[in-house]
């Protein structure tokens, strides 16, 4: 996804293409760079009168560096130098950033967090991705890791995660580890199993919508996977207390009714009243403009703070 | 605890006096403002040519109206606009901060997390309190009431805990839950109640001395104490990429050997290489001098930010 924005963060064109990577970072560049020129000729816009560019890209990056360490999504991107690539192709300062921080840029400042100081963004997709806005800056940390939500303990002794932890959030909310529950456990001749064709083509879509259509066994599946996602927001809350939370991904498309209701209740159940009072829980906002918003926030923020 | 300051945070004079709540706040704050009055008088410092006050007041705290609303070891303290009435009494700007954050302030500037940009400080004491300073920031959150680290969950469906929830880290780390946890499974003959003089006499203190002596019922009770601890830093650190961690009292007091080297061991062990590569998890260092200066660091943060 491209897009060519002003300094107001108004989106002039846009490029969307699917990522398919190659397995070649290389070839995967020469395509970014090449998608670029041709956005930047349609637009006639010459690159050098650019004042930065944006990058939301997949962790693990090496902030430092400016480069991506092989995210399990982009085979052959094992530890490539993306900032110093771009930057001199294009000629201009470019900034890098993973894309669940991006996307809580972009959630603070057009989306659902609008206005907001300090803003905890949760979302579950594969893993569980989170981005943090403190005092009105996005969180980076000490090695501009800060915001993976998805390991903060939810049980002890629990599910093994990828990190090498046990019951980390990721290991119950994300949806690949939900997935292959769900497929373990999905009743052969049940709702779930018969939208799926099959129990091993499970996901938690189907889940959703067989929730929708009132599925028992759906439905208690929702509410455990809403109770760990609600213990989780709650610890962040103690420790963060934040204006606003929001919920990407899986939990915005199963809704008010079945996930953001119940999961708004549980947080401000187990919340002293001081922080409850004007909490907000709250879907992401921003749909399918997220990817193009996403980087051109990396870049007016980073440009922001230059400033 | 009452300490005079200069402009750079060096005390020039202090006050101790065991806190000694009567029950009633109106005759506990006359003694606070009888103290400052003596304070003043014996440095020949009028009230009028100091800049601010700063107090660290346990919480739960009304930021907004700089109210003390009832902490459990202040009997009377229901409500008490301490800031105003402070204010009225000294005719200077007094600022408000709960004891954690003002401790986490104290070691930031000059403690264990000096030069730090982002810091969590984490005590183990009756409960479990924290603070935390992101961006070379206090952060305070929505409500003021950020840095409650104790409600982070350890375990799903645990123990149940003050605020209404199970499994939060206090619920197993804090001093009251573990003193209660030890006088039930304490062995009588054992080596703890020996030096307790009694199974209901046991408090961590013997069970860390127990430790130190090679007790094997201790140091089980505290590898299992140190892996709460360490599972909740491992998910601060996930969300918050500090430079720090900081270990107050409990932690601090059984030290190197029994709990900071233990506890460091498991969060590096919990953490993506790139988290792992820079974290200090360290005691706190003020030691007996930690309350004169949290106070004088709560009225230099806000003054600054004022400037």
């Amino acid at each position: 996804m491209l897009a060519l924005a002003d300094e107001q963060g108004r989106v002039r064109a846009r490029r969307r293409r699917a990522t398919e990577p190659s397995g070649d970072a290389e070839r995967d560049l020469a395509r970014i760079v090449g998608d670029v020129r041709d956005l930047l000729a349609a637009e006639r816009v010459e690159a050098g009168a650019l004042r930065a560019a944006g990058v939301a890209a997949p962790g693990p990056l090496d902030r430092e560096r400016g480069a991506v360490c092989g995210p399990p999504n982009l085979p052959g991107w094992d530890d490539v130098p993306l900032r110093a690539v771009l930057a001199r192709e294009l000629g201009v300062p470019v900034h890098l950033e993973n894309d669940a921080n991006a996307a809580a840029l972009a959630e603070w400042r057009f989306g659902a967090g609008r206005g907001a100081r300090d803003l905890v963004y949760l979302t579950m997709s594969t893993g569980v991705g989170g981005g943090l806005v403190l005092g009105g800056r996005l969180q980076r940390g000490a090695s501009g890791n800060a915001g993976e939500l998805g390991h903060v303990p939810v049980e002890w002794d629990g599910e093994p995660c990828a990190c090498g932890q046990r019951g980390c959030l990721e290991a119950y909310a994300g949806g690949a580890a939900w997935t292959r529950r769900l497929r373990e456990r999905a009743p052969d001749a049940g709702r779930v199993a018969a939208l799926a064709g099959g129990r091993d083509a499970v996901t938690p879509e189907h889940l959703v919508a067989a929730a929708r259509e009132g599925d028992g066994f759906a439905l208690r599946e929702l509410e455990r996977w809403n109770g760990f996602v609600a213990r989780a927001i709650t610890g962040l809350v103690y420790a963060l207390d934040p204006q606003v939370v929001i919920l990407g991904t899986i939990a915005a498309a199963a809704g008010e009714e079945l996930c953001l209701g119940p999961v708004r209740e549980r947080v401000r159940a187990g919340l002293w009243p001081g922080f409850a009072r004007d909490l907000r829980v709250v879907p992401a906002a921003l749909g399918p403009a997220l990817p193009e918003l996403a980087g051109v926030c990396v870049a007016l923020e980073a440009e922001e703070a230059l400033d």
